[in-house]
């Protein structure tokens, strides 16, 4: 059996994730039962979700625990398998984790997605046609709800997110106005990713300035907001939201290190009888084969063709993880395993 | 032509409303012009969102002009007209002002409504067979949209909006738990109004204290929450609310002196992938007679009957309403002008 690298949430953090917090541990892969596959990862996905889930205490999902390997979205291929439905050779998308091979039960409903290797790199099943591809699918057609012509902001605009959301939203004819750190992720939001403008919120860091950023960009008011951030960019994306917008909550980043983040207006939401709406994707799987044909046929046509950051081994990971929750990544941040 | 006395609204508040920002003046009723009608008042409504026309800036609604008479729902009786639409005698309902008389023109679009006079009587059309108990069950049935089992909440449960909200709910088959001010409210919430439980918000006033109060009220979470109020119940009540728990966001009472309140914790939205609505049910008028009719029902049946707080003549209307800005009105404030 093939030797298996695997990294553990070793303790929780005090503050900001370090890392300390994870343990790289060898093991064997065990022999498989019958009706199990053994996966080996091709690539492993870092997302901010995994933030949340370091902590202990309430949350929309169970917490890691400590001392098993840590959660993660892998794609890979089927290298031994024990079960009828699965053969060597196929690609396969699944919760694999922070290690090089998983043993996964077949019948295990929705563990184990077989996709065309052929259709899409692989790599874009863990972002533009996977888990973050379709988050920005759901927040904008089963929240935003937006009309051709229509201003759309998203926060973490050049993220696996946000840069699907450009495609989507510009498909249904909308200005989308990205907002991200930097000027270099701004000119890649509008050079490549196809925002109409993005907004630098180092340049604009408080609400004021941010305020003033969105109310240049977005002439009209904002109608839909993506948000994966929370903090000052939602604040005044409430000053500036038209009547009967619509904002779909997706990440809010700012707040996972411990303190909570205040809204500091929140009767602007009356005001402006607007809809604040919470999600997770995973909570929605009956509507993830229409939301990946459509990022699938983007992909294709290419209009939707984000880059990724590549960090190389498994060892790499938390260091890059660590990294993503500060922006250090351009696009979706993985892991290449093989 | 009979005379008329007004309220003007003098000034605007600095900080809390007070009676010197309203001015009594009498002048005379103009003579009828073709088309318009001359009713007589026989009560005038207090709301909570009047405080809010009294500001300058940017709100929902237009500020209400100083030196203006001003703004409020009425219900009284035509006394002379020169409309064919209109008989002397007709009760009607309308935005008469605070004012003795007005002199409407009966073309314009939903300007008066006439009402049923023995059906229930007339002062319900300003509470609960009106505007009030309109608001009730759209925040219930467009936005909260119960099952039946489920634990509501409302603040402000006493007044025209909870009482009306309470029954509409019980009718449903949910549990509904008010939140009001001192332990007279929250008797009569419980004995007469139907509600299965009510929290005294003076005794439970810090957020631990009313999360914990929440808590012991609603053994099974929070389904879905009526904020009339904003502050610490609604930070407590994203402490308690279920998964996909809808908030239906109707007012913000406690931030109209000029210092909004934050939302201490917003990413529970996220985290208990809440819907949460603010609305104004002016704008959603093609629902009215749907609302209108089990709220009539509701008052027949004998179960929905909320007690009034009458002020008697116009020159008391001011220090009526800065009594209902602090909650001391039990039920519908209105102002008795006959």
């Amino acid at each position: 059996m093939p030797i298996n690298q695997q990294i553990l949430l070793d303790s929780r953090p005090q503050g900001a994730a370090t890392a300390d917090n994870f343990r790289l541990v060898t093991t064997d892969t065990p022999a498989l039962a019958e009706g199990q596959v053994l996966v080996r990862h091709h690539y492993l996905s870092l997302d901010p979700y995994m933030r949340g889930r370091m902590n202990e205490g309430k949350s929309y999902a169970a917490c890691q625990p400590l001392g098993e390997v840590m959660i993660g979205g892998t794609v890979g291929e089927v290298v031994q398998s024990r079960h009828a439905r699965y053969a060597v050779g196929d690609k396969v998308v699944g919760m694999g984790g922070w290690q090089e091979y998983s043993v996964v039960d077949g019948d295990e409903a929705g563990a184990l997605r077989v996709v065309d290797g052929g259709a899409v790199p692989l790599s874009y099943y863990l972002g533009a046609v996977g888990m973050p591809g379709v988050t920005a699918w759901y927040g904008l057609t089963q929240i935003i709800e937006p009309k051709p012509g229509q201003t759309l902001t998203v926060s973490a605009a050049t993220g696996a997110v946000g840069s699907a959301f450009a495609a989507l939203a510009k498909a249904r004819g909308c200005r989308v106005v990205g907002i991200a750190g930097g000027p270099l992720k701004c000119a890649y939001a509008v050079d490549e990713l196809g925002f109409d403008a993005c907004i630098d919120h180092r340049e604009h860091g408080d609400l004021r300035a941010m305020s003033q950023a969105l109310k240049a960009a977005c002439p009209d008011g904002i109608d839909g907001h993506f948000e994966n951030v929370g903090g000052t960019v939602l604040d005044a994306v409430l000053l500036r939201a038209n009547a009967f917008s619509r904002v779909a909550l997706c990440g809010m980043i700012a707040g996972y290190d411990g303190q909570p983040l205040p809204l500091l207006n929140p009767a602007l939401m009356l005001v402006n009888r607007m809809r604040v709406e919470g999600f997770i994707v995973s909570e929605h799987l009956q509507l993830w084969p229409q939301a990946l044909a459509e990022l699938t046929g983007l992909v294709r046509a290419g209009k939707l063709h984000p880059r990724e950051t590549v960090a190389q081994g498994l060892a790499s990971a938390p260091e890059a993880f660590i990294g993503l929750l500060h922006g250090k990544n351009v696009g979706k941040q993985l892991v290449r395993l093989v």
